[in-house]
C-alpha cells in the first residue's frame, strides 16, 4: 500500500465519523500532511456543513502551505450561500498537492474541482483507493444515480434462520458485540425502518445505546400494510416516527441517503420483494431455535434458480461468540 | 511444529482414508519412517483389518529395523483371531522408537501396547497431536465412552435457513464444491439417516457420487415415525434400508461408530430434540429464499437463554460460493 493510500484511509476514517449526519451531502474526511506530519484534520459535519475541507484547513491554518491535502472526494467547486468552495479555499491556502479518492459525481463539481486545482498549478493525484471511498459514501452516491437511497437490511438470526421463538421472544439472539454493531449501524443512518409488529414487541426507542453517541439516533419509520393509527405511546417512545406504506415510500424523502431496514419479517420480505435491498447485514448467532419465527418472510421467489447470483458474500468474521455475514447486491 | 507432529499429521491422513469403513475398529494411521526417508505407509483396512500397523510393517520388511513408526492411536495388545497384537509386530520388526499420538481408551489395550514395547527397550512417545488424533476417531471413542455414535447433522441452508421452497424445490440450494464436500462426508461415515419424505422428494440412491469412492456408500436408514411401509422402489435405490423410529434406535446398531443425519426438518428436529448431534455441518448458500420450508422443526426449545452455550463454532470457510459453517457441541 502506497503512502498515498494509506493516508487516505486515514482520511475515509475521518469521513465514517460523518455517516449518518450529513445528509443531503456525502460524509467526506480530509488531512493536511506536512513533512510527513498531519496539521489539519476535517470531516464534514452535521447538516453537510462546514465541508471537511474548510475544517482541516481551520485546522493548519498557515502551515497548509506547501502541504499535501488528502481528500475523500473531489473538493467542491461550486460557491453556495453555505460556504465558499472548497477548490477556491485549497487555492488560497496554498497546497502544492492534493490527493482525490474519487471524482464527485454531483455535476455542480463532476471534474471542476480538479481542473480548478489544475489550473492554478496544483498537483492533483485521483483514484486513490477509490473502491473504498465509493463504498464510504453508497447511500450518496446511490441517491445520485438512481434518485432513492441505500438500503441495508439488518436481521440478527440463529444457524436455522430465526428471529424470534415462536411465541416472539427475541431477547436475546445475539451478544453483546454483536447488538453494539448493530447500534453503530444505526448511527450511521439516516433513516431506521420497522414494521409496526417489531415496534410494539421488539424495540420502539430505536435509539443508539452507545457511550458518546446517544445523540446519533436517526429518524425511524414505521411500514404498515394498513398504516393504522400507531398509539400515542409507541409515537412518542419512536420520537415521531414516519409512517410508510411501501418501500418506494421511502425514496422520495429528503436528505435520507442511508436507510437500516431492521424488520421483521414482513418489512425484511417487503423490501427484498421490491427489489430495494442493497447490503445484507446478517448477525448469526450460534443457536438453533427450531420451530420459530422466520427472519424473512414471503419474496416472491418462483424459482430457486433465479435466488441465486443475487448476492455476493463481502465479509464474514467473528463478532463475539456471533459471526458478522455481509452480503452485497450484484445487480 | 515439530517433525513428529507433522509426521503423526501425515500419518492422521493416512487415518482419514480408511474412515467410514473400518467400524467396530477406529481408523487409524501408521508411517514408518527411517532416516527421515518414508518406507511403510499403512491405514486400517475395510472391516478394521489389517490394522494400519501391520500393513505399514509389510511394505517396510526389513527397512523397519531401527526405523521409527508413527501411529495415531496405540499400538493393539490383544491377540485376536483377526491377527497378532501389533505392539508385538512392533517389537519383532526391531523398531527402535515409536510415537503415539494417543492411548487406545479400549480395555484390552488401554496403555499395555505402551508397557509391551517400552518392556523391551522401545522408545516410546505419548500425546503429540492428540487433539487432532481424538477428533479424527470422534465416532469410536463416542462408542467407548457412551456406547452411542458420534452424530453429525449436515444440512444445506439458505441466509434465511430454508432447505426448500415452499413446494418443496430444493435443487440446488448450494453448488458444486459444497455438495461434493457432503458426499465426502457420506464416504467417512457408516450409517446415514434421513426422514421419509426426504427419501421421497430428494434423493433416494443416498449413495457417493464423488470419483474413486462409488464404492464408499454407507448403509442407509430412514426414520419415519408411523415406520408407515416404504415403497419397493425407494427401498431398493436406497439399497434396503434400516427402518427407525426414532433417534434411540441408532444407539444399538453395530458397527456404527459414525452416523451422518441429512435431514429433512422433522429428523434434524427429532435428533436436536433428542440431544443426539455431536456435530452441525452447514453449507450456506449466499441465496435468499423468503417462505419456504424451514431446515430444523420443533426442538422443544422453552426459553432462548437455553439455546445458548450449546454450540461452539470450530471452522467457518468458503467453499465455492457458499460457506462451510461447522459447530460441535459443547457438552
Amino acid at each position: 500500500m502506497s503512502d498515498d493510500e494509506r493516508w487516505i484511509d486515514a482520511a475515509l476514517a475521518l469521513a465514517g465519523r460523518g455517516l449518518g449526519r450529513t445528509s443531503p451531502n456525502p460524509p467526506v474526511g480530509c488531512l493536511i500532511v506536512k513533512d510527513g506530519r498531519v496539521v489539519g484534520r476535517g470531516w464534514t459535519q452535521p447538516g453537510g456543513r462546514p465541508h471537511a475541507e474548510a475544517a482541516a484547513l481551520a485546522q493548519a491554518a498557515a502551515d497548509a502551505r506547501g502541504a499535501t491535502a488528502y481528500v475523500t472526494l473531489e473538493p467542491c467547486a461550486h460557491v453556495s450561500a453555505r460556504g465558499a468552495a472548497c477548490a477556491d479555499l485549497l487555492v488560497e491556502a496554498g497546497l502544492a498537492r492534493v490527493v482525490v479518492a474519487m471524482v464527485d459525481p454531483d455535476l455542480r463539481t463532476a471534474g471542476k474541482g480538479i481542473e480548478r486545482l489544475r489550473a492554478t498549478g496544483v498537483e492533483v493525484v485521483v483514484g486513490i483507493a477509490e473502491a473504498r471511498a465509493k463504498a464510504a459514501i453508497a447511500g450518496f452516491l446511490m441517491r445520485q444515480a438512481e434518485g432513492r437511497p441505500f438500503v441495508t437490511l439488518k436481521l440478527a438470526l440463529s444457524i436455522d434462520g430465526r428471529i424470534a421463538m415462536a411465541d416472539g421472544s427475541s431477547r436475546w439472539i445475539t451478544g453483546d458485540a454483536a447488538r453494539a454493531h448493530a447500534h453503530l449501524l444505526r448511527a450511521r443512518s439516516d433513516l431506521i425502518v420497522v414494521g409496526r409488529g417489531t415496534l410494539e414487541a421488539d424495540d420502539p426507542a430505536l435509539d443508539v445505546r452507545l457511550p458518546g453517541l446517544e445523540d446519533r439516533a436517526p429518524r425511524a419509520a414505521v411500514m404498515s400494510r394498513s398504516l393504522a393509527a400507531i398509539p400515542a405511546h409507541l409515537r412518542l417512545a419512536a420520537r415521531d416516527p414516519l409512517l410508510i406504506d411501501s418501500p418506494a415510500a421511502i425514496d422520495g424523502l429528503e436528505a435520507i441517503n442511508d436507510v437500516l431496514v431492521e424488520g421483521g419479517a414482513g418489512v425484511a420480505a417487503a423490501f427484498l420483494a421490491a427489489d430495494r435491498v442493497d447490503r445484507l447485514v446478517i448477525y448469526r448467532a450460534p443457536i438453533v431455535i427450531g420451530a420459530g419465527q422466520a427472519g424473512i418472510g414471503d419474496i416472491g421467489l418462483t424459482d430457486l434458480a433465479a435466488a441465486h447470483g443475487r448476492w455476493r458474500p463481502i465479509e464474514s468474521r467473528t463478532l463475539g461468540n456471533d459471526r458478522l455475514e455481509v452480503y452485497e447486491r450484484t445487480r
